[in-house]
């Protein structure tokens, strides 16, 4: 089945320790979206300026991404500017944030997609993400992320939005943040008690951990020597396993643990470019040899 | 094949969230010791003051661990203290230090024992690393740790001890001390310049990364909900990893894989223990049980 998501499509300007680069193609559900489209169709909703390049939206109608529900509103397009430094390549230090429609839109869903089952909310203010899922008609499999902008600002509105998810993708400062508890076991548990059940807890560079009823699992993330831009990592991991699993039509451990993977190799691939280059030019030979090769780290 | 391993044998006072314990048997070799004890028969090199409770000998005895290369000598036994906060469970900050006997002793083989096969050099004063290597008959397979104290100050002799090492294993900081390089991948590729070809680096709760010439490999650890003392972790990683290689007598990327995912359990059991506690209570089949899920974890 297709997935939807609504999140931000933005103009990321990005410094690392391997260049500069401006006005890349970014945002939370661009990222999501490009990543979960190797897997299954998906529906983008989101609010960009009229200064987003026409160049990109061809571009990811062409790979196929549909945009009936982007809206392109009089104003100026969210624009993020951090930058990475090379002792912590983890770490974003936002250097500009501009707003821009986002500060008074939100992605409305195109009436035709209203009975969507598959959901996916990308980090965006609560509010914003709970508006979005009420507009829909009872979506059968909800995830979504978050930030601690909003667990910091927003947490009453963030935990309404909770107890509708099924999944929640968040990274280990995240989970902590959420629940105030140190051991990322224990905040899994917690998390689950606000409402979604299967948890998955993004470390960057150290791979991630995953919780349900009845299953704890862990992987590496898939060592690399050369990172150029991490931005967008923890969305396109998000997208693999939304994008694997909304294709897969059902959820059991199996099928959890090769979304898992999959967004592990997926998001390997993200930060060897800069924005989403790498991901958007991957062909599925590439995706399905690499992950071979990190099937191969668990042979003993 | 059984293993001999050099190190310290000392007397730990740990604080850790979970609570404070006095003089409990530690030291690098110690847990090095009980650790590869589970796989093959160890040869303990070290050196003790007459200080040294005669019910730790017992024990260690009990367990089939050889003492004819621990040596008891005038003096006081080497004595750490150590505390670990609960904001970070990785780092031990040390509190005193004292040498004692160590400080002028070092280990030495009993003649018996000369034509040993398989080392372990744990971390200790490379010189003495040095002296106790040199006075084997060419041993096959060496294998080694160290810390950032040797890094900085002994630079020149570790690099000798190195230069005679098959296998290192350090965790990430003693990496890119040794290498002065940030990413890991380029760390493991100078540390194998250096002279060992297998390069294990330790990440704590984050698991580890393993290299040699034709595989880069990964493990996360294996998630836990309660830490109480995560003293002797490495060394009962290595302990595992090294038992293990020693009994297949062989090593392939296949025992290499399996060797490392019995140091990640059985470090997993170390830590939810004050000193070796609970590594040296330890059955085969808790042993077994814990891999068993582990492995589920890479089913995809």
């Amino acid at each position: 089945m297709s997935i939807l998501v609504m999140g931000t499509v933005a103009l990321d300007t990005v410094k690392t320790p391997h260049g500069r680069k401006e006005d890349l193609m970014g945002g939370s559900a661009t990222h999501f979206a490009i990543s979960a489209n190797m897997f299954t169709q998906v529906y983008l909703a989101a609010v960009v300026g009229q200064d987003f390049p026409e160049k990109h939206l061809r571009f990811l109608q062409k790979k196929g991404i549909s945009l009936t529900s982007l809206e392109k509103k009089a104003g100026c397009t969210f624009r993020w500017e951090g930058e990475y430094h090379e002792h912590d390549l983890n770490t974003a230090c936002t250097l500009t944030t501009q707003l821009g429609v986002i500060l008074d839109c939100i992605p409305r869903v195109h009436p035709t997609l209203k009975n969507q089952k598959n959901v996916f909310l990308a980090n965006y203010d609560p509010d914003a993400q709970l508006q979005f899922l009420d507009s829909l008609n009872n979506p059968e499999l909800v995830g979504m992320d978050t930030m601690n902008l909003w667990i910091n600002t927003k947490r009453k509105s963030l935990r309404k939005v909770l107890r509708k998810a099924n999944i929640l993708i968040v990274n280990d400062a995240e989970a902590r943040d959420l629940t105030e508890e140190r051991n990322l076991l224990k905040a899994a548990r917690a998390l689950r008690a606000m409402g979604p059940k299967l948890i998955i807890i993004k470390k960057g560079e150290h791979g991630g951990l995953f919780f349900s009823k009845d299953m704890i699992s862990a992987l590496p993330a898939y060592p690399l020597e050369t990172v150029k831009d991490p931005t967008g990592a923890g969305d396109t991991f998000a997208g693999a396993v939304m994008g694997y699993i909304s294709r897969a039509r059902k959820i059991n451990e199996q099928i959890i643990r090769r979304a898992i993977a999959y967004g592990t190799i997926m998001s390997s691939f993200n930060v060897e470019g800069f924005g989403a280059s790498r991901t958007a030019a991957l062909t599925r030979k590439n995706l399905e040899s690499r992950l071979k090769l990190f099937k191969m780290f668990f042979r003993f």
